[in-house]
This record gives structure tokens, sequence and C-alpha cells, in this order.
């Protein structure tokens, strides 16, 4: 009947974040300036990010110390509980395990603040007093807003407009932390205006919105730009997860054969998935990796690998990645999080290494999955979340068939609170799936910038 | 900068409830039958509760084992942390030491879950099929139907009609869980239309959903009535939070100068403050013990000890309490768990015996404190938990003031994800405070049943 819990002592949190860039067999290929089409240096990116994090960005340590400050904020909530979902694994009546590592246990709800709280406190240390970010579905606003709370710096959230008037409550919680929030795209920016110009009802994305808030932090000294996902350090600082999972996986005496986690920007998968693909790149471990995104955002299934984007004006440097282009507006499903028509460069540079199998899943199957998990472990998972759980639950059931025993591991990367319109929608019957045609994607990428 | 952490091992997280019965100097008064007025035994109670509950219900025995089954089920989220808000205490600039015991990690966020699992458990193990609740804001509620899904129990919850449609995300929560919800006051029972037949708009309250729910559970066998606060069983079941925190300030070396909970049934503050008192009791320690309850349901401060009526119909038996009249429908403030007509017969008799001050908040300030509290801790406190934080504020302040530096311990009982429309109200200026005149009170409690 039990639910087991791994916990660790906060002496054995994790004082490093790990790089996987000192263990790839190939560096991932260089980032570009959006204006020369040229490989950028550390410079040309001090407009937007404080240095220590570009350092970050493109350093090639295996370790990378977390400051003291950082560690004693983290210790609020870390080391996060790894659980063996028994009860899971009864209502499946398989005899797979299913170990998963929850990040719901943050302040704000999920994994975000890992990097939220880093990347507040090196822009405090170099004198930043503003921040200005977007947010999909509201996770990572709110974990921004949680950490300029605790530095003292203002924050100015660009929503995603579908999400700001899906989630009112994730809009509250961001206020109620004091950060200020707009609808995205807006009248604010150059950006915003010029879309909304084009598409008066646009619903917006998380491409427009990195363009409107990328805009407004390269306006003022004051003021940097902050991103939730994608990029290097953004990814490194979620390695506290795949680490503490390891220590805690190896108190159950057990390691993972399949390693899953949701992809949107590839944030929460990287700090779980990283430190087992480094593992499996020193040649010590092996296991399956695999990357959940949403058929109806289907960038490492669907997209090209080429150099793109961030945003949907061109303001960001270019990378190469899996994307369904720039201009890309992905339909209103409800893990808003994973709506970004990119991927993290090192996320698909593993991919193309053969590190990683993608896979996509459809909106009704995640639902189901996150019910029949709520159901069973008593935790309502995030939308986003709820893809690892459905890609779970297919290895376990495809365990019973077989008649194996494999261990898996997922990444419960958030709580679904905010999110309770959607199983509301869910348990209503309103919701859809969602796919895009070849044809469809195709025109998508029509639209990608060429490169030399 | 840092918030500190107190955990405790698995291994020390307690294995019985303790039984404040057990140390009072004099009983509490006896329970009447509704119909007799004379005392009941045990039988009378046979329709509603399972046998081991009742028996609890009497015990006067100090430690009570906890099953095995239902010490696993907690292991998921126990032992909670307790934490010493460090960056409250630097917001207030206070020399007060402010610690809080988190009940909002459990699975349905709040302490709920602590007698939800057990009463599902002792039902499940006399063959009861399906439990019938009110609720108010829905903590409760959803925290049986969280128990009802671990132990394959149908839940059918009466839900107060206007937390129904002002927190229909806390509806959506329980439907996740399988329960089925049903808005109180309703045309499924006699209770619930005679209600309707005087008052067509009544928006309800706790005391017309238990005598919906009263009324259901006695006409099936396989169907009993599982009741969230008041009860003595019930508050004993919360005594594992003030165990885990005596164990937490020991590790800290610290005991508290006050304990500090909210009261609506009482059952978060008696979790909280049983064990401490129960050390005043035996005359090992000593401290003040503060219970503090809405302005606008001001039972403790307010209202009359006598012999009244749990619920509006007047089905269930009489207990002496501080009562403002079983019609009293108070008004619809935000913290809907604590808008009870009564208190539990126990701390009314504690109050009355001298151990605990009660005090009563108004709305604003108890919202105030949220928010403060919220950008100091990262945690969003449920309204109900507000009047908590409100109260240690003024007692921190009061330090700063005199210059002493006390030790406050208060109980942050659960969070306000579900809650966040009450926030956004407050921070748009749209709450007010509410308080009953003297003569309101009176005439509320001009009906208050004669008895002997």
């Amino acid at each position: 009947m039990e639910t087991v819990k791994y916990l660790l002592d906060e002496t054995d949190m994790p004082t490093s974040w790990y790089n996987v860039a000192a263990d790839l067999p190939a560096p991932p290929p260089a980032v570009l300036h959006p204006g020369t089409m040229q490989p950028i240096g550390p410079a040309d990116l001090a407009p937007l990010f404080p240095m220590a994090l570009i350092l970050q960005e493109v350093s090639s340590e295996r370790a990378i110390e977390i400051p003291e400050e950082v560690q004693s904020i983290y210790r609020q909530w870390r080391p996060t509980p790894l659980y063996r979902a028994r009860r899971l694994e009864k209502a499946l009546d398989t005899p797979a395990k299913i170990y998963y590592k929850y990040e719901g246990v943050s302040p704000a709800g999920s994994h975000k603040p890992n990097t939220a709280v880093a990347q507040a406190y090196y822009n405090k240390q170099e004198g930043v007093k503003r921040l200005v970010t977007e947010t999909g579905a509201g996770q990572w606003g709110s974990s921004l807003a949680f950490a300029g709370a605790l530095f003292g710096l203002e924050v100015l959230v660009y929503m995603v407009k579908v999400s700001y008037h899906q989630k009112p409550y994730r809009r509250a919680l961001m206020e109620t932390y004091g950060a200020r929030v707009v609808a995205s795209p807006s009248e604010q920016t150059a950006a915003g205006r010029a879309i909304l110009a084009a598409h008066p009802d646009s619903t917006g994305s998380l491409g427009i919105a990195i363009s409107e808030a990328v805009e407004v932090a390269v306006q003022r000294e004051d003021t940097k730009y902050a991103l939730g996902s994608v990029l290097n350090h953004v990814l490194l600082h979620q390695t506290v997860i795949g680490q503490e999972a390891l220590a805690q996986l190896e108190l159950a005496g057990d390691y993972p054969d399949v390693v899953i986690g949701c992809t949107g920007g590839g944030s929460n998968f990287a700090g779980l998935a990283f430190p087992f693909i480094g593992a499996k790149l020193r040649g010590e471990r092996d296991m399956r990796v695999v990357a959940v995104e949403p058929a109806a955002c289907p960038s490492l299934t669907k997209g090209r690998y080429a150099y793109d984007f961030g945003d949907t004006a061109g303001m960001t440097p270019l990378t190469k990645m899996h994307t369904l282009g720039s201009s890309f507006v992905p339909s209103g499903i409800h893990a808003g999080g994973l709506r970004y028509h990119g991927m993290a460069p090192m996320v698909s540079h593993l991919v193309e290494l053969g590190q990683i199998e993608p896979v996509a899943v459809q909106q009704l199957e995640t639902f189901a999955a996150g019910l029949q998990f709520a159901r069973a472990e008593g935790i309502i998972p995030a939308p986003e979340s709820n893809h690892a759980v459905a890609s779970t639950i297919r290895e376990a059931l495809r365990c019973k068939e077989e008649g194996t025993s494999k261990t898996i591991l997922f990444n419960l990367s958030g709580h679904g609170h905010f999110d309770m319109t959607a199983y509301t929608d869910f348990m209503a019957g309103k919701l859809k799936d969602f796919e895009y045609s070849d044809e469809e994607v195709a025109m998508a990428l029509a639209g990608l910038p060429s490169v030399g």
C-alpha cells in the first residue's frame, strides 16, 4: 500500500552542478550572432546576462561549484524526495519498479527555482536591479518571481496570452510574490506591437514573449534578461535533480534501466537525465534515456535539426537545435511549458549523438495518465509532467506484456495545483488531441533562417 | 538569507498519537444524546463511526498506537519539515525567533490527511464501503477523497455552497481523486430541502452540510460518516504534528515561549498544541498557547460555553463547547475552514481551564500577513493558516517593541494554492473586514437548545 520515500541528508545535497559538456565526445555546434551569423563570444551576451552565467554557458568544467548562498536557499526544499511508486505499480499490475523524483515540493511548485535562485543570485552579485523574462504556463515566471523576492530584485514577466487567461492563478502567484505580469503579445514593445498589427487576435507564444522580454532587457543598464530553459547554464543548474536521484537510488540499492523526462525547452529533462547520460558517456553505466514531448509541439520528433532563433522576432543568437521554426505558434494545449518551437541545443546535440530517444504523446493520454497517477500516489502532476507519467506507464505496461522487471525513473517536475482547469476540462471530455500534418510542419520550417 | 529546515528521520516519526485526556485535571463534560439529552455511550455512535474510532473518542490512554499501515502512508510526506523563518524575522526586523511547522507538504496540501488516512483505515478495517462527509473550504474533503482513493472507499462530499462556487479547483481536486461532490444545501436530503424551502438562496454552512452528510450516512449499513475536525479522535490523529515539532525543536536546541494555531473546528491547532499543553499540564514545561479565530466567526471570543448541536438540523449529539449557535451562518470570508459555529469540545474545555488564550483577527490583517510571509518565505499560506501567521507577526512585533527575544512556534496548516482568488481579491482591494455586533451574537445564541 505504501509509497516508499528516499530522503537524503542535507549534508548529502550536491555542492556542485554537473556540466555534461565535460563528457561530450564532440562539442555542440557554435552559437551564432543574429546580425553577423558568426560565432559569438561572451561579450556579445553581456547586455542580456551577468558574466558569471555567460561563463557557465561556455564552460567545459565537469563540476561547477554552487555558491553557499544558493545552497542555503536550496536547503529550504532540497534534497527533494525520490519516491518508489508502489501504489502506481500495483494499480498497473506491473513487474516494473517505478521511481519518481518529485520537484513539486519547491515553494513555487516545480523544478524551476533550481535555476531561478541561481540566476537571481548572480544577477544580484553583479548589481542588477531588475529581471525581465517570459513564461508559458507560469512555472518559470512564478519561480523567478519567488527568487526575485528573496534577493530584492524587481521582476517583470511577459506571460503568453493564452496562459495569462487560461491560468489566472499562476499569474496571481507571481503577483503575490511581488512580480509584474504582462500578457504577451503586448503593446509595450516593438516586437509585441508588430505581432498585434499582423495578428490582432494572437494568443501568443513563448517565442513572441521572449522577443518582448529581450527587447525590454537590453534597453536599461540595470536590467537583465533571464531564461527558464534551453540555455546551457539553465540546464546546468537543474542537474542537482539527477545527482540527488543517483544518490537516492543508491540508498534504494537500485539503478534505472530507463530514465524519462518531459521536454519543452529541455531543462527538467536535462536536470534529471544529464548526470545519468554523463555516466553513460564515460562508459560507467548504461540505460535508455527517453525525452517525451507533446504531439502538438513535436520539435524533437518532427522538427529539423538546424540553426534557428530562440525567439520570434529574431533578436536572440542562433543555435543549432531541433526546431519547428521560430514563427511556429503551437496549438493551445494545457501543457503550456512544453509549447516551445525549439529545444535546448545541448539536448538536441545528445539526441543527434544517439544518447536520447525522443517520443511524442497526445494530450488525452497524458491526462489519463495524470489522473491514474493522482489516484494512486496522491500527487496531482502538472500537465507538463503528465507527459513523463504517460511514457512511464507505457514502459511499465510493456514490462507487464513482456514479463520483464525493469527499473524506471522519471521526473515529476511539478504539481498541477494551478492547472486544475485542465483536469476539470479533461474529466468533462472537453480536451482534444492535436497533431500537425507533415505539410504543416514543412510550411513552418520553410521560414527557417539560411545559415552559412 | 536562508530559511533553516529541521527534518527528522522517518525512524523518529511518532508511532503513537498523544491523547491529552490522559493529562487533564478534570474530564470534559459528557456528550449528550440528541433525543434523550442523556449522556451517550459508544453504541449510540455506532451508526456514524466504526467502533475503533468511537473507542478512541472516549479513551483516556495517553498514547494510542498508530497502525503500521497508517504509518506507512504517513511516511509519504511525514515527518513534515519544521522551519526557522529567518527571512521573515529579517523582514520584520524582530529579535523574536519564529519557527513554523509546515503541513502543506501532504498530497492534499494540508494537515487534514493525518486524520483522513486514519479514518479511512479504520472504516476499511470494519468493512465500510462508502464515506460521507462535509467540507468548507475543501481541505478536509480533498483529504478524505485522497484517503478514500488509497483504500478503495467511495467518498461523497457535501461542500458548503459558497465554497463550491468560490473554490472550483478544490472541487476539481476532490473529483480528480475520484470523490463525488455535491453543493450544500442540496435537494438530496431532508435537511437540505428544509433549508432551501426556508432560504432558497442559502449559501450554506458547515452546520448544514454536516446535517446532510449525517442524514445520508445513517441510511445505509455500508456507509459511515467522517468528520474532519471537532471530535476527540480527529484531534488525536493530528497530534503527530506537535510531537514531531517537539523533537525538531530539540534538534534546534530551542523551546517555544508561545505556540500559535488557527482555530475553526480546532484540529490543526490541537494537533500542534496538545503535546505542548500536555507538558504544561504535567508540570514539565510552561508556555503561552494562542488559538486564533476569525473576527467573522468568533466562537471562542464571543460565543457561549454551552451545550449545542454540531449541525444545523440537530441530528448530532450535543457537546459542551464555545458556540455561536448551530443556526449561525457566518459571513463569506475566504477562510472557509474556520467558518464553523462551534469548537472542538476538548479545545473549549482547555480554554475554560485557562490553558489556551483565544484571540480574534480580521480578514484584511490575515491576508496582509500572508502576503508578507509569502514574499519572505516563498510559501503561500492557506487563508486559514494566515490567521496563525497574523498572530505570529503581532507577537514578533511586540518582541521588537519590548526588546525581548521570544521563541514563537506556529502551525502553517496548509498551502493556499487553491485559494488564489482570495489573494487576487485582496491585492485588488476587494476583501473586507467583518465583525458581528454583540446584539447579533446574542440573537444567534438565543436559539441554543435548553439542556438539563
